[in-house]
C-alpha cells in the first residue's frame, strides 16, 4: 500500500487523531535505510514538475497545515529542492494585513493560487480560518460553520480550472513539539524566532486537535484530499509527502508538449546538421 | 581581485563587449578544481540570506539579463539551491499583459520587488523596455533613450529603501549561443522550447550588443552596478556570480536580530532546562 492510500483521509470518514501514531516510521528502519527512497522520489517530482510547467496546462496546489514546530518549513525546503525555482513559489499565510481582513477570507488565498504549469506550497492557508479564530473565539461559530462549505467550493472551482489540490497535517506529538522548542532555546541561530506564544498556545492543544479534526473531516474530498503525515521524524515525513506529491503528479499524466516548429525546417534553413540521428 | 572588482562595470565607464572573452574562466583550470568554491560560495550565500530573512530589514534585487540561451534559467537554479525557498522568488518577465501595456513600463516590476528580508531575481526585467523595443523599433528612440534617467532614479528609489540591487549581464559569444541551440534541437526533452525567433533574432546580434552597451554604461551606477560575466563556461559563471553575490550580502553587515523575549524567563516560567549552558 502506497502512503497515498495510507495516508489518506477518506470524505465522509471519522478522524481521531489521537489514533495516529505521529512516531510512525511505515516499513523503514532509519533515515540512513531510507534515502535511497526519498531520493528516488526527489527524482521524480523533479522530472514530473518539468513536465506540468512545460505543459503550462495544469497546476499544483499544496496546502501545508500543522501546530507550531510541525515542520511546514522543512517541508518547503525538501519538497523544492527537487523542484526547479521557476514555476515553484511558496506563500507564507500570516497575520492577515488590514486589506486583507476587509475582504472575505479567501481573497488573500486566491490572489495566490497558481497559473498553469506552476506549484505553490500554501505554508498555512484559508484553514487557519477555520482553526486559530475558533480557538481563540475571534470570530463566531456561525461565521467560521459556514467556511467549510466555503472552503470547498473554492477547492472544487479550483479543481475544475486545471488545479491539483493536496492538503497535509503535519502531526505531531505534544512531547516532540516541546522537544524542538527546547532546541530553539539552544540554539543562538534561532532564538530570535522564539516568541512566549509558542509557549503559551500549547494550553490550547486539546482545542486545536479538535479543530483539525473537524475542519479535515469537513474538507477532505475526492479532489482535494487530506492526508495525515505522522510528522516526528522529520525525514518520514518529507519521504511520505514527496512520494504522496509525485504519485499524485504521475497520475496527472502530463507529457511533453510538441515542438512548436518544424524542426527538420529549423535545421534546413539555419544550416543545423542533426547529430546522432 | 575578487570577481566583484573585476566584472564591475565602473560607474561613466565605456564598455566593448567585444574586448570582453565570453570563455574566459578566471584562475581555475576546470569546473572540477574549481568545485569546493562554488561549494564554498553557496554555503556562504545560504548563512547570508539566513541572515537577511531574519533581519527583515533590508533585501536584495538580482536582475539577470543576457541574450537568448546565455544562461539566465541556470543562474537562478544555481543561486536558489544554496537558499531557503521561504524568502526567496523569482520573475520572468516575458511579453508584457495588455494591462502592463496601460502602464508605465515599470509598473510590473515594481509591483514584483523584494520585500524586506526576501531576495528577488528578475530573469529579464525593465531592461528589456531598453533593449528589446529599441532593436525591432518598437518604440521611438525619444521614448526608450528617457528610460535610462526613469531607471536609474527607480533603482535609486529602491537603494534608499533598504533594497541592495545587483546587475548582471551574461555574456557569450555567438558560436556559444548556435552551440546551446543546436544542443537544443538534439534534445527531445526541450524541442517544444525552440522558436524560429531564436534563429532569426541572431540576424540582430550586432544591435543587442550596442543596446546592452549603452543600456550598461548608462545604468551602472555605485549604488546599483552592473557586472559583465563571462558565461560560456557554465560553472565558471555561476561561480563569478555567487561569489558576487555573497561579497555583496556580506558587506551589508547583516546579523542574527536579538530574542524578542526573555530566554531565561520563559525557561523559569515552562520548566524548560538549559543543556549545555
Amino acid at each position: 500500500m502506497s502512503y497515498r492510500e495510507e495516508f489518506i483521509v477518506h470524505p465522509g470518514a471519522r478522524l481521531h487523531l489521537s489514533h495516529i501514531d505521529p512516531a510512525y516510521k511505515g516499513r523503514h528502519e532509519s533515515h540512513e535505510k531510507a534515502g535511497p527512497l526519498i531520493a528516488e522520489s526527489l527524482a521524480n517530482m523533479a522530472r514530473l514538475q518539468y513536465l506540468l510547467y512545460a505543459n503550462a496546462s495544469r497546476s499544483l496546489l499544496i496546502v501545508l497545515q500543522g501546530l507550531d514546530a510541525a515542520g511546514k518549513d522543512g517541508v518547503v525546503r525538501h519538497l523544492f529542492s527537487g523542484m526547479n525555482p521557476q514555476g515553484t513559489r511558496v506563500f507564507s499565510f500570516k497575520e492577515p494585513s488590514a486589506e486583507d481582513r476587509a475582504h472575505d477570507f479567501l481573497w488573500r488565498v486566491h490572489q495566490r493560487a497558481p497559473g498553469r504549469g506552476e506549484v505553490v506550497i500554501y505554508n498555512r492557508s484559508h484553514y487557519e480560518d477555520v482553526l486559530v479564530v475558533r480557538v481563540h473565539e475571534s470570530v463566531p461559530r456561525e461565521v467560521w460553520s459556514q467556511r467549510y462549505a466555503s472552503i470547498n467550493d473554492f477547492e472544487t472551482m479550483l479543481t475544475a480550472n486545471g488545479t491539483q489540490v493536496l492538503k497535509f497535517y503535519l502531526h505531531i506529538s505534544t512531547e516532540e513539539q516541546l522537544e524542538r522548542f527546547k532546541r530553539r532555546l539552544d540554539d543562538p541561530a534561532r532564538q530570535w524566532k522564539i516568541s512566549e506564544s509558542d509557549y503559551s498556545e500549547r494550553l490550547f492543544w486539546p482545542q486545536y486537535i479538535e479543530a483539525y479534526e473537524e475542519a479535515i473531516e469537513r474538507t477532505s474530498t475526492k479532489l482535494a484530499p487530506w492526508f495525515v503525515i505522522p510528522a516526528n521524524h522529520k525525514w518520514f515525513r518529507d519521504l511520505a509527502i514527496s512520494q504522496i506529491v509525485a504519485d499524485t503528479m504521475n497520475d496527472m499524466k502530463l507529457s511533453l508538449p510538441p515542438a512548436r516548429v518544424d524542426l527538420a525546417e529549423i535545421r534546413r534553413k539555419y544550416h543545423v546538421a542533426q547529430r546522432n540521428p
